[in-house]
């Protein structure tokens, strides 16, 4: 299985025929996206969260998109050693896929990576990004539920609503539940949530103080992760947003094709033309993609 | 100047006529790319950098393309305080680019919006950004000059050679040089630097270590960019920089304009397909692409 991954998402030889085999297993886990600021401490509460998920006997997989993750090495020693705790746990599989020769974070990848974890069994996938702006995808686009991380004092809730994670958060987990700071953090992401609309056949987005250092909160916030999956499914919504997810991996295999057939077709007489300014890239390209230059 | 900044960032109607008309002044400005992890202290040396400029009379546009960039919110109060030092001097301009429209950080619209500020008459355009992995398009693709940022006791040392940074920077600013820790990692850098080919036309990458915080150094980097141009310019490797980013800019246009038309072309009979397993995302998106579906 760890192979599979990497030829899938790596795009090593032989990864279409892959990805098509694993597809048929596809849709099986529920899928949690994590995504939050650096510094919010996604890391070591998806650290919390694995071990939750392991205490109630369940198979967690975990894929960092991040490279400031804990699990790529972005993070201070501490942090590294608590998330070893889980390496030699055949039920738990962490793989970080922050890796340079990715287009963007989140990528065409990311949907063949699931469906390999899925096909291996793992009944909860957790994906974890920096979430908003960063990313080829939307993690919004890409997983069931989406958590998105923040911590008082480092001026993340006020970002987290510029940034548009007040739109995509099914579950706002507010981090270091541990300072008097939080009270007034949730208590202000509570008011911004109840003037958004409600969305997804009604769900109303929850807000857990949480503390990944000490595990305060961690039960209710993994019960919150599980009533947005039971709203999912009672809603009929399950079925609107994996469509959308569906939606969202055949767009991207059909832009991946295409923008590789794109620089095939680019020649050094068309850079010369460009470097004269006889032509500029966006009459070029015009022509280029209509088969007229 | 700062409309035709938000049209062709956003891609807003009229996007393709000024970027056709931005492009007959492309090419004039020298561009830098700032990249580093979170917490390197990338943008308070910006803000050192664009102070050096001014003081030289020159004058500078910084775009940030990073969502915990300073300029975006991502930063403590002090960093955006001082940052907003410039804020009334019309020789600076700033723009933060990381918005959640954007697909990926660094992206097709990067291009049209240095064109506009080269247009405007911006000697020096800063480009700030994580810089590997996150990105859509690699900085060393857009810009002249890359300065890679690392701060000791942040892990960053061992993560901007894990990342590839390695292979992109051409100047190295070590930050946080009032530590003492700082003299090790220069070492470091140094020696992990001499293993590595040299590359255009000879550039052997140089170390500066620098304080955002006190100013120290800043000369010293400020010298070493001016020197990597020079360089550029004198070993005729610049023509050949400029070639690379003009055939990025066109296949980023080719790309964009195929993938729109074949976003257009997926219909909810194909996701019917997909959620019914009677195809996969692979078989059908070659279908789509070649016409067959």
């Amino acid at each position: 299985m760890a192979r599979a991954l990497t030829v899938v998402t790596e795009e090593r030889p032989g990864h279409e025929a892959l990805s098509r085999a694993f597809f048929a297993d596809s849709g099986r886990a529920h899928t949690v996206g994590l995504c939050g600021s650096p510094g919010s401490g996604k890391s070591s509460l998806i650290n919390r969260l694995v071990a939750a998920a392991r205490a109630e006997g369940r198979t967690v997989a975990v894929l960092a998109v991040d490279p400031t993750s804990a699990f790529t090495g972005g993070a201070f020693l501490g942090d590294r050693l608590r998330i070893q705790e889980h390496a030699l746990d055949a039920g738990v599989f962490m793989r970080s896929l922050a890796t340079r020769g990715m287009m963007g974070g989140l990528n065409a990848t990311i949907f063949a990576a699931i469906h390999v974890l899925e096909a291996a069994g793992y009944g909860r996938i957790i994906v974890e990004t920096v979430g908003t702006g960063q990313d080829e995808v939307d993690v919004a686009e890409v997983v069931d539920t989406v958590v998105c991380v923040s911590a008082p004092y480092q001026g993340d809730e006020f970002q987290a609503m510029k940034a548009g994670t007040m739109e995509i958060g099914d579950v706002f987990a507010v981090n270091k539940a541990d300072l008097p700071e939080v009270e007034r953090a949730v208590a202000m992401l509570k008011d911004a949530l109840s003037l958004a609309p409600r969305r997804d056949g009604g769900w109303a987005p929850r807000v857990a103080p949480v503390s990944a250092l000490s595990g305060l909160g961690v039960p209710g916030l993994c019960a919150d992760v599980e009533a947005h999956r039971a709203h999912l499914e009672a809603s009929g919504e399950l079925a609107g947003r994996r469509r959308r997810q569906l939606r969202r991996e055949l767009a991207l295999v059909i832009a991946r094709r295409l923008t590789r057939d794109a620089m095939d077709r680019v020649t050094d007489r068309h850079i010369d033309m460009l470097a004269g300014k006889t032509s500029d890239p966006v009459t070029l390209g015009g022509r280029l993609t209509s088969g007229r230059a």
